[in-house]
């Protein structure tokens, strides 16, 4: 059997693995914002079940969260549920039972996106939230694991909107999934500076810019970030850090939301195909952050509560930015 | 027997199909700049066993072109050798002989891509140069044949250089591919205006232009363009035409060449584990155009080439659009 030690450092290397090292650790407390949907305790109720969430709160409407924890035959006491009719209410009172503590993860239910965003905002902890998609993938790096961003909040990618999802992406990559020193590309259509393609200067400043906490390479085509059949026969483009980073990379930084939700959407279709895996979790508010798809499968959702779990009960603390508001999620996660 | 009339409309499902549909038809001429290769000798060659190319053209060093001709055991008449040293004058002589007529196809040899765009400007035949590309995967809407563009040439994505795209995209569904009306897609993160995400703008403004020969909607996520299993979990978008389009787009439009090349990148990745395929076509300019990736399978290549000669050798003529300049191509497609 492992001990502790070896239990908290065990690299995960496999977007499944991630239940079962969530599973490992210290069980997590979740709110339901709107937690009136079988679907949604259906899948809290599976999280607890692998050991993930050992308490769930729910906020929203007593009357139908009654029916639905009936429905699906889970045990919730009454004192967990909180009651609150209509967004604005649910999502005050949800902030509220965030403020009181104790509470480990964010799922989002039967609730306005933007609506509870909005409410959201104070409780901010970095200078911007960003959506960490964590994905296998058979097609993409010999289905490595590799963590890609932003495929759902910040719509205005700016050099140091892409800085703060880097440092996001990057305390992911090294809090929970054990790497080191993750090397992440920022994607472009093009390794050479073109004056009409913003990504090329913007991924030459960011690496560059550099970090101690990361290798960081760009601009950066998709195909010499993922791909060393690719680099063997182009060659290593005439960028910092290409030698650690191209045909290796472990962090995607797209471009641009719309880049990256079609990436984003393209890795949950191959999902449906069995040919990848993936989970989300959004960081910048004061605790993780899940904002479940209608269309995602049930293996994404609880790999992504097992995902929040891991980050929320990381052995280290205290790597939150600066207080300050991140932008709306905008983009169509839903 | 089918008879030539039903040889000309036999629809194209599969992008493998292209190279049937090509044979049949007239074979083309083609001209390679920088044609000392002999990897793109036994493309042509390739070609030219499937009835594809009957006539090579190969401008380039007249002793590196002998070396390549001999390695690969091809038989190329002395006349279709136009002998050029240098980038400059590679690309010239390459013009030259397009000018002179008879050619149908143009393959980027080993030739500098942004020298051999420029020098082709002047025969430019649309006001927007885009790359078309013609794909099946099997996780993308279910392997149907699609469109998506443009994965290399135009960086600037604004309101007409993308209408110019979709004419460009919308041509080769209707003249190669037998799409009577293709259901066009313009992607975004989002189906709903933001203003901050100017792709919500101006896929809504181009799906309430319209145009006669295709049904145009957006702003529409990728999995809502291309998975009716999405549409049902999500309902349609309030977007014009979402009802024509929405899970069962011909043609996906990304918002910027960033997107667009990561997508394309993909699909190639995918193509390498068997479950896509491709081809390429770069329209705008008098004659279709090949820029090969180094990268890119020889399956894709003689597809792309097929692709080509379809629509060089299609039944109607005289689709070209006003004369202009095009963007000169900035993706990485190398």
């Amino acid at each position: 059997m492992r001990t502790e030690a070896e239990n908290q450092t065990a690299p995960v290397t496999r977007v499944v693995d991630l239940v079962e090292a969530a599973g490992r650790r210290k069980a997590s407390t979740v709110v339901i914002a709107g937690g009136d949907r079988p679907d949604d305790l259906r899948l809290v109720e599976s999280a607890r079940d692998h050991g993930i969430v050992d308490r769930i709160l729910l906020v929203g409407d007593r009357g139908r969260i009654a029916r639905a924890v009936e429905e699906v035959g889970i045990d919730i006491p009454a004192g967990d549920v909180i009651a609150a009719e209509g967004y604005d209410a649910v999502a005050a009172a949800t902030v509220e039972v965030l403020r009181a503590g104790g509470v480990d993860i964010l799922l989002k239910g039967n609730m306005s996106t933007p609506i509870l965003n909005r409410t959201m905002l104070p409780l901010a902890v970095r200078p911007t939230a960003s959506l960490v998609t964590v994905f296998d993938a058979a097609p993409i790096a010999d289905g490595r694991l590799m963590l890609m961003t932003d495929a759902g909040v910040t719509t205005v990618c700016t050099l140091e909107r892409l800085d703060d999802m880097i440092t996001n992406a990057v305390d992911v990559a090294r809090e929970v999934l054990g790497m080191e020193r993750p090397r992440v590309a920022v994607l472009s259509a093009n390794e050479k500076q073109i004056t009409s393609l913003p990504s090329t200067k913007l991924g030459l400043e960011l690496a560059r810019r550099g970090r101690p906490d990361a290798w960081v390479c760009g601009p950066l085509s998709f195909d010499l970030a993922t791909d060393p059949g690719s680099v063997a026969v182009k060659g290593l483009p005439d960028i910092p850090n290409a030698e650690r980073v191209a045909g290796q990379a472990d962090i995607l930084v797209c471009p641009g939301l719309d880049a990256a939700n079609i990436l984003y959407k393209v890795i949950t279709a191959l999902s449906k195909y069995g040919q990848a895996s993936l989970a989300g979790i959004t960081m910048g508010f004061d605790v993780p952050y899940i904002i479940i798809s209608r269309a995602d499968t049930m293996e994404t959702r609880l790999a992504s509560i097992a995902l929040c779990s891991l980050w929320a009960q990381r052995a280290a603390g205290g790597t939150a930015g600066p207080a300050g508001s991140g932008d709306p999620p905008a983009g169509d996660q839903s």
